[in-house]
């Protein structure tokens, strides 16, 4: 029974099945699709696309929020669906395609891809797939479990497909905030002073006249695939802990500290369970996405509220979720990934940004994104969002991956998303490195001595040693930089011999 | 006679000299520094506290604006004076005690060192020197022709000397438009929505009571170093005027185009330069500084306004400015380069950002700041703050350098400043590449074509077609990915042999 969901009469004669809704595509289309972190994706349509892929050529540009679950990136990469993708992607099969250079993949900042789509530095959306719970009388949409950039693909889309869930509860109408800001030149300032304040409409506006199909779909979001905590990330919320124990007894803020972002992953998840017990209250979060530990930090009466652009969770934390939507809706704002993750809000607020790193290196430099600097893990996301703007921000990862074999603290990165300007501090399961106002030749023993193995250290003061025989401001061996990279390539480690 | 520009008179008992003045500062102190690229920067404390630490151990940190003139900073520098400099210089013999390890320096984006004091993530400043032409009955501060940090330094700092410079122009007052944002949580939004806004007060408050000095000067600001434009500037221009033009063709800006920035130095001076003549009209500035060409736009009435920090101009460009100063007073506003510089404001206006770089990658990937990875030249600056929020990111380099040994088009920046997401445009004298919403495999070609030298196109298709048979998002043949660097420091070329 999906007429309750259609509160616009006019529009029932809309719907279809997604094979139906598939023929709308053309080769060279522009498609914009709901989905981020999993959460709130189109569930029929990649699906039907894939299939009519299957039969004849089919070739699109996929823009969509973020990640996207039900595997279907990999479905639509592996039917030679995908020309080009943006702005960010976690699948393996679609990653194989990213790196052999078969898929042309735009990895962009989370909060810049609706604004580059507004200014015409990309090109239009054709095509606009939101997954929506329900249909209002206006026409507008409710959104499901993320708002990502949907509310500026419906703007912008000619045709507007909409995808109704019947598994979502209609206790979803209520939670978002849609707010898109205006083109430019002559933007108003984005009117949001703290994390739990409401600036838009509850609905994305859409224009009936521009809605092409409505498909029924009833299936689930994908779960989360967070790794639970483990000794080094609960060793890594310890180090986090006390030093946001000491900004609070440094008087740099108070016990509620200030808006929270984590970035998505086992070690973000795993610090902010930490935060279960700790003596920080009243706490808020201003993050992209609540991963299981924001909703157990809400149960815990710590969080005061949460804003993010979507909501990713494991299945029982889902199903618990869903049960007690009523108690939740009032505490949790969902908002398009353009607020989100916006620098005007970021850098008011004062976030304090807890983001994964794949590698840093002495001075401070992270790499997020590319194994030995040319394969591409899944994108910058929101991280650099966050990064360049907040009040503090910290990095962490394990010191060593592959049971030891690659380090994480290196003497250059291989490839660089966050410069040192916008790394504060550094972490790993043996400690924490306050970069705040330090020069490079300051960073580098710190960072050593803080954060890298054990195993690894000699070599790394090895380097730095060298590194500063030569000179310079911010020291290197040249010609040994990326040699860690190029030894592990050829030896399977990057330990010296 | 001074009496007339200190119009509160009981601040007139702390007449004294710098000599005096500089008794006030003791080791290990944290001094805020008026001065922005060679603009209002206190002329008499640099040389006293120099003459200081030539008789006792003086060690500072010292915190500014921006550059310095009259040689200041290598002065103190070479006097021992700096333990620590932040955020940003430009002198020669400080560049060298930076490179050898000798004072610790913090590059930093220009728009972030207020905010890092505020939230005291840098130590607080003790001690403000700020150069003024006038200080008014409430004991505020009338700046001369550079803003920069100083209405933070003045909000923080427990003394306060002022230097009274007599050589600036009454007229200078209305001239600036201060307004520092508030402390977090809590923060509103900056109310600017356009470049010719007023959103402050046109002088620093001041605690009258911390006012612990007044030094009495008459130099002028050092002038300007700006090369003039020679026939691969006015190319560069050339290529930017015709990219521009493309823009307003197809409708993304009018032909007002949007707010203009241009990084100081010779190049960015000549493509605005480049400007008299052509079809835009009505245009503003939100720049930084404001070097001879956005005074002569201005002249040529196609510039309306012009926003910075700081107005930076050639011996006779500034004779003509303080003769002209009160028609030029009403078409400039000198904010605060938190204000200036800020994502908030410059993502919301929108700014066109034309910034130097010094080497750029395949990828799009720029270094601004490190000669072969190590050895600073300058700092980031201010292009940071505009490349990352502005509409259109353009860097323009001349395509070799060192008469052909060095070129600036390489495989791997060797270090990066400014990651491929901050990059929308590459131009050198040969052409220009849009890498608007290209994947890193689509932008190499381009960059290679379009920007670099003839010499070396042949060395860059080779090592990118080895990169592409590795394979890869962005790819890479690690292992040579520096050695051009390294071949230039071993061989003085870059070229093969």
């Amino acid at each position: 029974m999906y007429q309750d969901r259609i509160r616009r009469p006019a529009l029932l004669n809309k719907v279809m099945d997604a094979q139906q809704a598939a023929q709308l595509f053309r080769s060279g289309m522009s498609v914009g699709m709901s989905g981020f972190t999993r959460a709130g994706d189109a569930k029929a349509l990649p699906l039907a696309l894939v299939e009519r892929a299957r039969r004849e050529p089919l070739s699109l540009t996929l823009i969509t929020g973020a990640s996207l679950g039900n595997d279907s990136d990999g479905l639509m990469a592996e039917a030679g669906l995908l020309a080009r993708r943006l702005p960010f992607q976690s699948d393996a099969a679609l990653r194989r395609k990213i790196n052999a250079g078969e898929v042309m993949f735009i990895d962009q900042h989370l909060s810049e891809t609706a604004e580059q789509l507004r200014s015409r530095s990309l090109a239009a959306v054709d095509i606009a797939v939101i997954e929506a719970s329900a249909i209002l009388a206006d026409g507008s949409i409710v959104p499901t479990m993320s708002v990502g950039n949907s509310a500026s693909f419906a703007q912008q889309a000619g045709q507007i497909i909409i995808e109704l869930n019947l598994s979502t509860p209609l206790a979803l109408e209520g939670l978002h905030d849609i707010y898109v800001p205006g083109a430019r030149p002559g933007r108003a300032p984005i009117p949001l002073t703290s994390p739990e304040q409401r600036i838009g409409v509850a609905s994305i506006a859409v224009d009936p006249a521009r809605i092409a199909a409505i498909v029924i779909t009833d299936s689930p979001d994908s779960p989360s695939t967070v790794q639970p905590p483990d000794a080094e990330t609960a060793a890594i919320a310890g180090h986090v802990i006390a030093f946001l124990e000491g900004e609070v007894a440094a008087g740099r803020m108070g016990p509620q500290l200030l808006p929270l972002q984590a970035g998505i992953g086992s070690i973000a998840n795993a610090v902010l369970h930490g935060l279960i017990g700790s003596p920080f209250h009243d706490m808020t979060m201003f993050s992209e996405v609540l991963q299981d530990s924001a909703i157990e930090l809400l149960d815990s009466g710590q969080l005061a509220m949460a804003s993010a652009s979507s909501i990713t969770l494991s299945a029982p934390m889902h199903e618990k979720f869903m049960r007690d939507i009523a108690r939740y809706r009032d505490k949790i704002v969902l908002r398009p990934q353009e607020i989100s993750n916006h620098p005007e809000i970021v850098r008011r607020l004062g976030i304090i940004a807890l983001n994964t790193a794949l590698e840093f290196d002495l001075y401070g430099n992270v790499n997020s994104t590319h194994v030995c600097g040319t394969h591409m893990m899944n994108g910058i996301g929101g991280s650099g969002d966050f990064a360049r703007n907040g009040q503090l921000s910290l990095f962490v990862s394990k010191s060593v991956a592959k049971g030891g074999r690659v380090s994480s603290v290196v003497p250059m990165v291989s490839h660089v998303d966050h410069t040192e300007h916008d790394v504060d501090v550094l972490v790993s399961e043996w400690g924490l490195a306050d970069l705040r106002g330090l020069a490079p030749r300051e960073r580098a023993p710190l960072i050593i001595e803080r954060c890298a193995h054990p195993d690894y250290r000699p070599q790394l003061r090895a380097y730095f040693d060298a590194a500063c025989r030569r000179g310079g401001h911010t020291p290197h061996v040249l010609e040994q930089a990326l040699s860690w990279h190029t030894r592990y390539q050829a030896d399977g480690t990057m330990l010296d011999a």
